[in-house]
């Protein structure tokens, strides 16, 4: 995966406004180049999953007709301390609840293959300018007693892993998979 | 991930003619979709990265104008018994030897890390009408002892395991991989 130049380069700019207005999918793609650089996992962005109609192969295979397709899967996903990891960031404006909407029902399905195989799955989520890392098993057993079409704030922030914004890594999310799934290793 | 239906559709009909004709691609999709289906294994591969340049937001969020860019990470992954997965599929019509520069160097040092990070990673190599599973580590231990710009043919099959195409699934790679790395469960 191609870390674009520009990422590295805003890094000191970003920092001094306190990451302010990065996006969380930046945050995210610092963190996990942190991660590579000191080789502590191997986590990538999958690439956007794109159909493409036609190239232009006399113009350096330009791709001048194109769509964009859903996914079934998550965003994120890669190596860590041996295990297979794979999450999704999502963000919400809403200041009270989690809208479901966000998350399509074959990421659901596929959510709970990934727990079936022993991998570690979860959310990243933004709400209330605050990052959580909320367990797919959570996500799963609310699903399961729930019919409602959102997660409450307060059930978010109960059952999640706090991640605390910092300048390098941003956003430290591997020590919540420690706490969570390695015992606070 | 979508499998196409075409896909599905078409299952008949190679399986008339065994297969002939279809591409490496298409027979690693078929196998990923039986694994997925018997729910043996979750394995993807990953979409085709791709700079986008320019969206027609009139049209259906078309995309009008982007490139193809190179990936560092290797086409497929997900998770086997827990286990970290990671792989390539190259096909050559050299019948002799298998050129190296059909693997980028820094796909190679992804493959190192992966390694490192104890995660099963190897290339799927058709070549002279035969299917082989070749260990990531092989390829690096190779490339530490020689300056060879090919991997012979006889190397490749002396230190592969042979992946015998069939019905359903087409190309059970995983079998392979129970042999190298789960000794043969």
């Amino acid at each position: 995966m191609n870390y674009p130049n520009k990422i590295k380069k805003c890094n000191n700019s970003f920092i001094t406004y306190g990451n302010r207005g990065m996006e969380l999918e930046e945050l995210l793609n610092q963190t996990n180049l942190f991660y590579l650089e000191k080789n502590i996992a191997l986590i990538y962005k999958k690439p956007t999953d794109i159909g493409i109609v036609k190239v232009d192969y006399s113009n350096k295979q330009q791709i001048v007709d194109a769509y964009f397709k859903t996914s079934s899967t998550l965003d994120y996903n890669g190596i860590y301390k041996g295990k297979y990891i794979e999450f999704d960031a999502k963000a919400t404006q809403n200041r009270t609840s989690f809208p479901l909407k966000n998350i399509h029902d074959h990421q659901i399905n596929h959510l709970k293959k990934v727990i079936e195989h022993n991998g570690i799955v979860f959310l990243i989520i933004k709400m209330n300018a605050s990052y959580f890392l909320f367990p797919g098993k959570t996500l799963i057993s609310f699903l399961e007693k729930n019919t409602r079409k959102s997660i409450p704030y307060d059930f978010i922030k109960e059952n999640s892993y706090f991640i605390k914004e910092q300048i390098d890594p941003p956003l430290d999310y591997l020590k919540g998979i420690d706490q969570i799934y390695f015992g606070g290793e």
